[in-house]
């Protein structure tokens, strides 16, 4: 079975660039293409730079957020550039490649670009459950977007292409269930951080790093679907406001 | 020593390429460039896709034949998208990085690509000791001429980083603090049980799976001292006898 793989491109500013990456995807077998707010699209530059990719163009959802784009993803990568002030659990391409072919068998898999000159938000950051780092010169690291998407397409054939009879040495974990999904984990974050801001554990001042670290646990923890309603079972069970209301029937 | 490896354009039509391959080999640490007999050199769309590479187009050796640019190297790669019909030692870039890497300790090197139409002729291909072949998807395989040069260019950086140790293909994470002792996280998962036993979600029946899936859930996320602290502190403000105690102070 083809390895089925989104590619999800954050507020691209230059149609060109969506094209171009229409085309590197398509040269390496992908066609699944969602656009978060692109700045033009559809867009004659787009048509032109895609080449014979025009069909993967016509294809590319459009939708106003990533979380709309990945909604149905249990295995999110960032594109990163840069190293971020909040590490984050960040892979090479090549790395990347191989565990996304393990993850796409049984999960929907997305890898999601930001925009060309400001890269991800920490809020993008925060949906991903791994970062791609592309190595490039010190000197020089102004990678394009659709070069981006074609060195990482082409890691992913490379994978596929290898995988037949070579094992990974990569980590094989046994799943008993689905992983969440990224509506699904996003459920849970604002299921705790209802709950904490409850307790006063989340104050409204500053609030946002401590987030994005709680949520770095839980993705890098990337639990399953069943994992995932224990987590929230749990929540439910520690909500003061579910206390309030079992004493009261008491 | 930075691997030094020459890349040669033949024949490009369209100067929008030349300035792209400018940027892609900039990006990965290479900047020596001959282009032979190119349509049209210079060019102002050269120079736009060259982006912050106008270096190594403004170095690029611009000359009449292959020969010529190829004269004084001792290893030289042809670009193939094709399979010819007269079989010549073809690899696929990763492997032609690692020979590349071997090569260019004591030679020049060269990695050749044909026009964008046509690829590479006989007589260009009688010049190489080698192709490369990028593996691209059968029903489409019409890979850009700059996001080839990327691709090779990503993967000697590849080779060369892994040569001297610069990656392992492994994860690369930068913790921020050291990782939690199995002490800590027992100590975590204590005082977790503890809370979800007061709130009467673990039942002292048969909570033993559901504590082994809560642990396993925080190892798998490996947490460091900091998060550690942050999972303590949040258990804390979740443990209804704290509020309890909070609400008598009121």
């Amino acid at each position: 079975m083809p390895l089925s793989v989104r590619i999800v491109l954050v507020e691209t500013s230059h149609p060109g660039n969506i094209g171009a990456s229409a085309r590197a995807m398509k040269t390496m077998g992908f066609s699944d293409l969602a656009l978060v707010a692109p700045k033009e699209f559809p867009c004659a530059e787009a048509t032109a730079r895609a080449s014979g990719a025009d069909d993967v163009l016509a294809g590319a959802r459009v939708v106003a957020s990533l979380s709309e784009a990945i909604a149905d993803c249990g295995f999110v990568v960032g594109a990163s550039a840069r190293l971020r002030s909040l590490p984050w659990p960040t892979v090479d391409p090549r790395t990347c490649a191989r565990t996304v072919c393990e993850q796409a068998a049984g999960n929907n898999v997305a890898i999601v670009l930001g925009p060309e000159q400001s890269g991800l938000t920490n809020d993008d950051l925060g949906r991903c459950h791994q970062l791609v780092h592309i190595p490039a010169s010190p000197d020089y690291s102004s990678l394009n977007l659709a070069m981006a998407v074609q060195i990482l397409c082409y890691e992913l054939r490379m994978a596929q292409d290898s995988e037949s009879g070579v094992v990974s040495g990569g980590e094989r974990e046994g799943r008993e269930a689905p992983l969440a999904t990224a509506a699904e984990l996003d459920g849970f974050h604002q299921h705790l951080e209802a709950v904490l801001s409850e307790v006063g554990f989340l104050k409204v001042d500053h609030p946002k790093q401590l987030k994005l670290r709680l949520r770095r646990i839980f993705h890098r923890s990337n639990p399953d679907q069943t994992e995932i309603n224990i987590l929230r079972g749990m929540l439910a069970a520690l909500d003061p406001r579910a206390q309030r209301r079992q004493r009261k029937h008491k």
